[in-house]
């Protein structure tokens, strides 16, 4: 069975949450499974190879668990964006209207090096609201976007449409 | 140097955050070098390879950081401990007072096998009360704890002493 294929198994599908109407994919269950989870992490690392990163940046709090794997893999810094008011020294911030309201994020203002090439991650790609907004910030500390990885993509949302301003390297293992 | 200082000389204290008079313990510095991040992982492997954990839960944001890794090395389940209202199938949930206020933390109410031993990580000890939380999920789901892992204790906030009821393993890299 293709890695897709396996990930498609295992995502559970959730009715209605976090409003009416929305059927949330649900990547919990994948934690459940460590092999699961290193196929994906290596399946990662061959797509992100050849973009030569400088940095991870993940988006608070799923993207985390990947991202940090991929960061430590890479032997490259470690980038967490978070909500506002969650990072304690100070920020700079992108605020944005995502699907389901509109949203502040944060990172520390010495997060990333002048010039360095940062590879985007979160666990799911819908409208992309979230990762433009990491791009962002990119953008604001005069970094570069290197691309964007997900485990999930939700297609018919063309988020990765959005996201080929910033960059056209965008990595996604599952397609809805 | 030992583990310990390293980590002291690159942990930032940010004054009055969240609130005025507290001294937060800011660990994003550590996140900006993957060699400091790898040995932390290690120090944590030995500790914890004699509990033979069936599972490791760790809990959001920061929690989720090196508890992923930990999981992930000793190929088992990892378990996200998250805010009210995140986790999208059925949870169970455990109201607390803490430090700044007061929370609830839920995990999928499929999330530990009964029996399973559980290790909870999370960055930081403090008064304890987020791990205790963590602590009555696992035993609301008939697991057991086989012990709590951080980066960061501030012993002066005797967090340490109210975990004993749950388990005496209580390991952390660093202390204050």
């Amino acid at each position: 069975m293709s890695l897709e294929n396996k990930i498609k198994t295992v995502i559970r599908d959730v009715q209605d949450f976090p409003k009416q109407g929305i059927v949330f994919k649900d990547i919990t269950p994948i934690l459940k499974d460590p092999s699961l989870c290193k196929e994906i992490i290596h399946a990662f690392e061959d797509q992100i190879l050849q973009l030569k990163p400088d940095a991870i940046m993940a988006i608070e709090s799923r993207g985390f668990l990947f991202g940090m794997m991929m960061a430590l893999h890479f032997n490259i810094p470690f980038i967490p964006v978070r909500k506002k008011g969650k990072l304690p020294y100070k920020t700079i911030s992108y605020s944005y209207h995502l699907e389901y309201g509109s949203a502040t994020v944060e990172i520390h203002e010495d997060a990333i090096a002048k010039g360095s090439k940062v590879l985007i991650h979160d666990d799911l790609l819908a409208t992309g609201g979230t990762a433009i907004a990491a791009a962002e910030l990119v953008k604001m500390q005069e970094g570069e976007v290197a691309g964007f990885s997900f485990v999930v993509a939700l297609d018919f949302l063309n988020g990765a449409n959005r996201l080929k301003k910033y960059s056209n390297n965008i990595f996604s293992l599952v397609h809805y």
